[in-house]
């Protein structure tokens, strides 16, 4: 099957963009969204604004429909409501358009009849001039390398990782998690009731871009398991996918069901049909994102022995627990390491266990430490853990940071796959902390977490993963 | 028994304290800590500096031996050297010293003879002098309400909870999270190696201390289960005791045990004993804080039926999924209530299921909505879910925030139990959004907490506690 059997690749490269109902007025946040957007990522073909009540449109030329464009039109995005959208979905045909996204709610997800004929109406009419349709009830398309975005905010950088999505919402929540993360995304699809292009369409799609090496879904229900599990199975073959499902419990299968209007299904066959395709199923955004971390800036370790370096006699215990309960080993210091170690730590009070207790103001036991652990062969990784809330005083904890930041100089040298882990950073100062190291850990490229168990769970579900591979390439 | 058997009421309230090692050096961090902090909270007994190389420190006559003090001197604070510690134990008898609390470390922690046989000789001086010992290896006594703390930055304010732990770190960890949170404290100890004062005496005293009405507990480990039981069990009939007891695997074993040289234990016993004894065990700090907050802002809830409210679909499914997993019911709207509220709202896009979907912008469906659930018999509580990481713009979420404090001065005046939940905020405009409403909680006095899961964890174990007592009350 070729990989554009599906139809999308027009899509995802329009000439121009047509945005129905967009308006000048100066609360209009959808105007804001769609076609400013469009206007600050530099999307390169036309932009045409649609609005019978304006001539210009933020600084653009407006048309009173569709149909008096000059120009050709590609991809028409909707925000007229509703009850219009068949007449534009056969003004569309006239038009020779290819693709109609539509941001306009009040369809299927409604669960009223009349939303539901409505939908049907659209798109059998859609169908009938060969247009494809995204949505309704979705945001669309941020795809940055091309200019396509719905929100001015996003990163304008390219990246490695897709995203598809029947929530907008989710679409938001997880492209700045994981831009504060140093993470970059190639395509995101909010695909909303997904009417006509839905989730085995994109994933199709998605595991045959040359530019998408990371799969990501959020999943809330399918209309068909069997042809679902069948490109899942196949995109993991090619890549990482990491799934969210929810609606596992019976609150969340009514909010899912009124929310796009999918049947979210029976948990206990989605998580067999997730395990069989090698998808990698996580709780939520936040564990998607630490999951993308480890794919884009971990190197994969050859194994699951960390060893654990940082200060505080109580966190290490903590941390030690929690790398344990997310799926690492923490192998212990060998007497022959023991001892290389002993001969550049002097400081009273270091121990010489793993977790290993460091004095942050030791920067020359730091740079021996961490140097000796990384010509180790025991050693796989190095997790450094940081946990702000112990340092005595708040006026200390910004003297540290000078410090940490000397040490991040050093640590980002290593060879071996390494993590900084700043923890527990709840309270305002601890969360100023976090920030600060975690933006020097993006400008590095280095992967960093905000919880020692979050790192352990999503290294150690990295390595299952490529364990999957490897196993199923010999069979 | 009467409360101070343990006769640890004196080790509370000296009349004098004495630092030993203190120094007027540029950055004697450990006279910041323990001297600096005296001062600033306002301590009214004597303060003395004892170090021969000065004659004022911090402002305040120093003496070169406790032996020269003019008056009596009821607590000493050691910051020498291990190997000094007997001497100063002979002088704390001469001079009619009745605490000693060692922030000196180098004593049993480090797993060697010297430092074990250092400690034994320091009891058994202070044991024939009826010297009780904090410590060694510790940070000692934070009781705001009598001006005692080893910190500048923490809270003055006193309050209800009262926290014993072996590890100084852990202490700094609980007070600051919990300071964000709004809860106050009525006295920590951290107790480091407990070769004298230890778990048993300190949950003892704090079961019958009037000012402590919730104990917090951080434990490594014990040297006398049976007794450590029996002084729980007698704790948690007066009181919630919520315990954090690490050292669950293999590497937090070995961590804990050369932390403060303790016996962590087999975790399968520790588990038995303090669910025998009805203590509330945590995973760490930060669900610690959450029960913290249940308890001292959230009115115990006659059940587990809540309600959700919030805006989004996506968000909405997840903190559906999330209440039913940390264990709370979201009871479905019934036809009638459904009936009354669709009086109320009329927004397209809202959602009348549970969670229920309101646009923000709306005060007044805001205003009625949460109005009619605070009357009606089937709702047990009201949930307050925000994720600002789904709004389309950052300029938006500085927009969103003036209305969502509007939201919260309504909320407020609710006669349920209510809580307020930002969630996933993990972004840096996120955090910012966190921060403002939380503070805003605090001044309140509102319950909040930074994730849907975490909230309904913590509400669901305060109530079963509270079941457990009435169980208990009755048999």
């Amino acid at each position: 099957m070729h990989y554009d059997d599906v139809g999308l690749e027009h899509v995802f490269h329009p000439r121009s963009i047509a945005i129905v109902g967009a308006s000048a007025g100066p609360s209009n946040i959808y105007t804001q969204m769609f076609l400013d957007s469009l206007v600050e990522f530099g999307f390169r073909g036309r932009i045409y604004p649609i609005n019978p009540k304006f001539t210009q449109i933020s600084g653009i030329k407006a048309y009173p429909s569709i149909l008096r464009v000059p120009g050709p039109v590609d991809y028409v995005i909707s925000l007229i409501s509703a009850i219009e959208t068949p007449q534009l979905a056969k003004d569309c045909i006239i038009k020779g358009v290819r693709t109609m996204q539509l941001f306009t709610a009040g369809f299927a997800e409604m669960g009223t009849e009349v939303g539901r004929s409505l939908q049907e109406k659209v798109v059998s009419v859609a169908r009938s001039g060969g247009i494809r349709i995204i949505g309704p009830n979705c945001v669309g398309i941020y795809y940055p390398a091309y200019g396509m975005s719905y929100c001015p905010d996003f990163p304008k950088e390219a990246g490695n990782v897709s995203f598809i999505t029947q929530s907008g919402s989710y679409s938001y929540f997880l492209v700045r998690l994981a831009a504060t993360r140093g993470v970059r995304f190639s395509k995101v699809v909010s695909y909303g009731n997904a009417c006509d292009i839905n989730e085995i369409d994109l994933l199709h799609y998605l595991a045959h871009d040359p530019d998408t090496e990371i799969i990501c879904a959020h999943i809330e229900g399918t209309k068909d398991g069997r042809q679902l599990l069948k490109v899942l199975t196949k995109a993991v073959a090619e890549k990482p996918v990491i799934v969210i499902k929810r609606g596992n419990t019976k609150s969340g299968v009514r909010g899912a069901s009124s929310h796009t209007g999918s049947m979210a299904g029976d948990d206990a066959v989605w998580a067999t049909a997730l395990r069989q395709a090698g998808a990698i199923r996580v709780e939520d955004v936040e564990e998607m994102v630490d999951l993308l971390v480890t794919f884009v800036f971990l190197r994969c370790p050859v194994g699951r022995r960390a060893v654990v370096v940082g200060t505080g006699g109580g966190v290490s215990v903590r941390a030690a627990d929690e790398c344990e309960a997310g799926g690492l080993n923490l192998s212990p210091i060998t007497k022959r390491l023991g001892l290389k170690l002993q001969g550049v730590v002097s400081a009273p009070g270091t121990m010489l266990t793993n977790p290993i207790d460091l004095q942050p103001a030791d920067l020359d036991a730091w740079r021996c430490v961490i140097g000796i652990l990384d010509g180790r062969e025991e050693v796989d990784m190095l997790l450094w853990q940081i946990c702000p809330e112990v340092e005595p005083f708040r006026r200390g904890l910004f003297r540290l940071l000078t410090i940490e930041m000397k040490r991040l100089d050093l640590f980002k040298e290593l060879r071996k796959p390494k993590a900084v882990i700043v923890h527990g950073a709840e309270s305002q100062v601890g969360a100023e902390t976090l920030n600060t190291l975690r933006t020097a850990c993006c400008e590095q490229k280095i992967a960093f977490y905000p919880s020692v168990y979050r790192a352990a769970l999503a290294i150690s579900r990295c390595l299952e993963y490529y364990d999957w591979r490897a196993r199923r390439a010999q069979s």
